[in-house]
């Protein structure tokens, strides 16, 4: 019976992510808050097949206000209750052409994917406080570990590398305050998936292989992963080189 | 007959290694750009018996106007030769005294202690591939070191936290950016000093002995210590407990 808010949640991994969460039984999964900050026809049709557990919530993480303004509703839609699991799931991958020399769109990353991470965190702390679960999962990514840089430097998205790193880093910090509270904060890593911002075919995972997988993580009982940035365990990836081993281990920050 | 520029001079580190500098024959040193945001009593005086070997800079490193107008003076007053070393040295410890959910300064120390440093870093690029040492020394702390969070967890300062962290991944793609053309890209942990910063005398070392220990580390030739985050080597420091000791290692991520 735990409810779930996820950001983002319009397309990509955040839909499927939504997806997965209906696909199991209402007793497991009571309500799904799927917020976003504009439009989307695919999260639409979700929620009206989903009979009520879907629940579409505007919320763009880079406005305050539009977060308060979701926080009020989702706790009005909870009747009492308290949030059990927030996914924090927003979040841009932005390049630079020429390498980081050329990077002018850091400020915007980290607006997004510390920022927006750090508000609605704050936002929905009291509500989390209120739940059973006590989970915090911010999606992460490998390429914002600092340690394993150099196998990735091929990719030329410094912006979203140094962001990353920034909210693994604001992750352990809520990890620290939290933990005597019972909540677990998660960096979690779901892989490369086949979504707008991975980049599409080319990549490992599909969106609901992540997110199954995820899930794994995110449904974990106790908190193991608290403070920690675990990567999915995906059968067949478990072997695979470098950053692209999905064997469900701990990545180095 | 290096060439120096250094941010945030007008008092604590950046002054002590302004000091430590000038004080070093004129045959290794020719040239000490100190450049603060405000005026400093004690830089200017420090300029002024200088024989003209250090000179003072207006630089906000949060204003990009002002730090290309910085630029164009050092480039001028270097007369074709190229800039040796910069230290990004400008910086800001904010707390948050209920912890992490109270934090409401983050922006502001990214703005300052990460994209302070991006930008100062871009504008003087050009100058530092015409220099002959092509070093860059961003000065950092152990708790920027997510991996020692847990450590560091008793003092209130998130928000310096997860800015250090992210100004260290920056360093490092600036590292694997440049490391071919001959650069050293460090991030520099100058230990817990009595200044302002670090909050007076119950720190471990004084700035002084910060500044000689940084310059050990920033004179090191070749690329010994490119991408990687060095802690300075302080005799007496040596074996002291967990994130205060001065033992010249590589600290984590």
């Amino acid at each position: 019976m735990a409810s779930f808010l996820i950001t983002g949640a319009s397309r990509g991994f955040g839909l499927a992510l939504a997806r997965e969460l209906v696909s199991l039984p209402d007793t497991d999964v009571s309500k799904v808050f799927a917020s976003a900050r504009g439009d989307s026809p695919d999260l639409d049709e979700l929620a009206k097949s989903s009979s009520g557990r879907v629940v579409v919530v505007k919320l763009d993480v880079t406005h305050p206000e539009s977060i308060k303004l979701a926080a009020a509703e989702v706790d009005a839609k909870l009747d009492g209750k308290g949030l059990d699991v927030l996914i924090n799931n927003a979040g841009v991958c932005q390049y630079a052409a020429d390498g980081v020399k050329s990077m002018d769109n850091l400020e915007e990353s980290f607006a997004i994917n510390v920022l927006g991470v750090h508000w609605v965190t704050q936002a929905f702390l009291p509500l989390l406080r209120k739940g059973s679960l006590k989970k915090v999962a911010n999606i992460s990514t490998t390429l914002g570990s600092t340690t394993l840089a150099p196998a990735a430097h091929y990719l030329p998205a410094p912006a979203y590398k140094i962001s990353k790193a920034a909210m693994n880093a604001l992750t352990v910090q809520y990890a620290l305050d939290h933990e005597k509270e019972g909540f677990s904060f998660i960096a979690l890593c779901p892989g490369w998936m086949k979504t707008d911002l991975g980049g599409g075919n080319m990549a490992d995972l599909t969106a609901e292989q992540g997110a199954k997988a995820s899930l794994d993580i995110i449904f974990t009982p106790g908190q193991k992963y608290n403070g920690l940035m675990p990567k999915v365990l995906v059968k067949g990836w478990e072997k695979n080189a470098g950053n692209n081993q999905y064997d469900g281990a701990i990545a180095p920050w």
